[in-house]
């Protein structure tokens, strides 16, 4: 019997109802399976900051420390929103996270599912078979340099360290080996010294990695090309604000937000969220898609060198999609709730 | 007669082609309404380095400075890419033409043509009616802050002062006014401090404009809703780093870069240039769009106040659309020539 201790943060809006679906399905594994998960629950975000005046109190912060992965539903709250000079947001609870588990790499899947193709906004053709890893720095940069204000002004430092780079672009590399041999660097070289140093530490690297071709392009043509040929793309490793857009924008390939799952991952801790929202409109309605927090499970179970589980996990996903068991937002006709969607998949498991 | 001092700054690739054919226009233009229209010729980017070893060779900067306004074809040659670390780069001249002419606003409109929506990658239900402009501040920020390397690794300062964004804020709360009054700013205020501050003016000046609606939007997001639903923005205001992403992000709803002029103004001075870059593939070719740096002469009569001689520079773009008097990336069937489509305006005109 294998044993894992889970720290589970449903946090803010849907992220407690999307938690509880994908944790049915990990017990669904664990009783197939006969593994043990150990589930610790704790507060963050705005429901953290409503209960002890932090977004990420102490508590929270050693289950996350003690634990084998951590399980994040999604934080904020519309109380803290357009209020960006609010002293305390719950952003600052997952930044402050990050930071201290060093979380270094947020590693996103981004895949048209053919039985949503016509979800996208782009055409189908330009489309399907898109397959693409987004590997994004999330530990520095501009997100964590000083900043502040002057008589008059303000400003944000970005910094990186040759060591911030040569450790993610060795996961990324890595990755391409086992895909399709293409590492794509998205940066800002003509114009930033950061980007001229990610450039040179990737030049360097990639000998490494013989069988991975390595292409670079600048951050305003990725944004182009992403939606023009996001078919061109297999692994892209960036920093960490491009890595915020590209990822983003990337997510509209796959027709819904719902769909996608990401791994936050560094040389001890690894953290696992749907990368929507707390769409906080959405709470207690049942009208939340659980998918993305699901195949964030599903990348936990990876992780744990599961493989076998966390295929059968997606394929629960596929048979959901196929059967379009699926919530409002991709099937308007004869929507299924949260609930209905996560027992199905759990059930198939 | 009017008379006016042009800066002709052809460039490199097919900038020369384009902007033949754009003097064309402004030729036909001239005839037809009296006006006269000095030029003057000057070296700019990768051919101005071939020639003198700088890019912005002080003649140009000068002939700049005399112009009522400035024509830019486009720079850059692939000698000089994927050569980040190259001491002397094209981007620099521009770089340093944008700061020498206190050139801090960048404008651009993009259009969903609607002959042209089949060649978009979205769908057209998604973008038909698309109209938007969008003011990218262009003299500050990431771009021209203090940077460099260290021991270990490099950096690169953000930063902005209050009236830097004070005035540009200004020129875009003015253009919505005159359009459907609606301004998004575009910026990260969850993480940046920098971003906290254009929040903070834009809501400071907001009440001189009672008459617009204005709305907020992380980049990250922004860069879904731009493909999501891009009717959605009117103008768009943001800052120079999430401006170059965003705007050529938006580029995509036209169906082809070949079709986006835009303008750089300043206190004083004024650049018109295609949003498209060099091409050096279709150098001397004949296949180059010249629509791009037409409609940049449009918007250059525009800011002359010859508002008539706009439109009519406009009408004959739309006949050209309409006749489908395109070069190949708009019509494979049966494409015209550069000079072509050049020749075909200037008749209209
Ligand atoms: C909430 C915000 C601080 C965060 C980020 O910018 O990293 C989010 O957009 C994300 O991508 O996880
Ligand atoms: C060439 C480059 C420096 C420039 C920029 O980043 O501003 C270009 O991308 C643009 O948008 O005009």
């Amino acid at each position: 019997v294998l044993t894992k201790r889970i720290a589970v943060l449903p946090g803010d809006g849907i992220g407690p109802e999307v938690c509880t679906e994908a944790l049915k399905v990990l017990e669904a594994v664990s009783e197939r399976f006969g593994h043990q998960f150990e589930l610790d629950v704790q507060l963050m975000g705005a429901c953290a900051i409503d209960a002890t005046g932090d977004p990420l109190p102490e508590s929270t912060l050693q289950a996350c420390f003690e634990a084998d992965a951590i399980l994040l539903g999604a934080i904020g709250d519309p109380k803290y929103d357009n209020n960006p000079a609010a002293k305390v947001r719950p952003e600052q609870g997952l930044l402050r996270l990050r930071k201290s588990l060093g979380l270094f790499a947020n590693i996103r899947p981004v895949t048209a599912y053919d039985v949503l193709i016509e979800h996208s906004p782009l055409k189908a053709d330009r489309i399907q078979g898109s397959d693409m890893l987004i590997y994004r720095e999330l530990t520095g940069g501009i997100y964590f340099g000083e900043k502040g204000r002057t008589a008059d002004g303000a400003y944000d430092h970005c910094t990186y360290s040759r060591e911030e780079i040569v450790r993610i672009a060795h996961l990324a590399f890595q990755s391409a080996t086992t895909r399709r041999n293409k590492l794509t660097l998205v940066d800002k070289a003509n114009v930033l010294e950061t980007s001229r140093l990610w450039r040179e530490v990737v030049q360097q690297i990639s000998p490494e990695y013989p069988s991975v071709a390595v292409d670079y392009l600048f951050v305003d043509n990725a944004a182009m090309q992403m939606i023009l040929n996001p078919k061109q793309f297999d692994v892209i490793l960036t920093e960490n604000m491009f890595g915020d857009i590209i990822s983003d924008e990337a997510s509209v390939i796959a027709g819904s937000l719902g769909l996608l799952p990401s791994a936050s991952v560094g040389e001890t801790a690894a953290l696992f969220e749907p990368i929507h929202g707390s769409f906080p409109q959405g709470k207690g309605l049942g009208i939340a898609n659980p998918i993305a927090t699901i195949l964030s499970v599903a990348m936990m179970l990876e992780h744990f060198g599961m493989y076998d589980e966390a295929t059968l996990v997606k394929e629960g996903v596929d048979y959901a999609l196929r059967r379009k068991v699926l919530t409002p937002e991709l099937n308007s006709d004869n929507p299924y709730t949260t609930e209905q969607v996560g027992c199905f998949i759990a059930d198939y498991v």
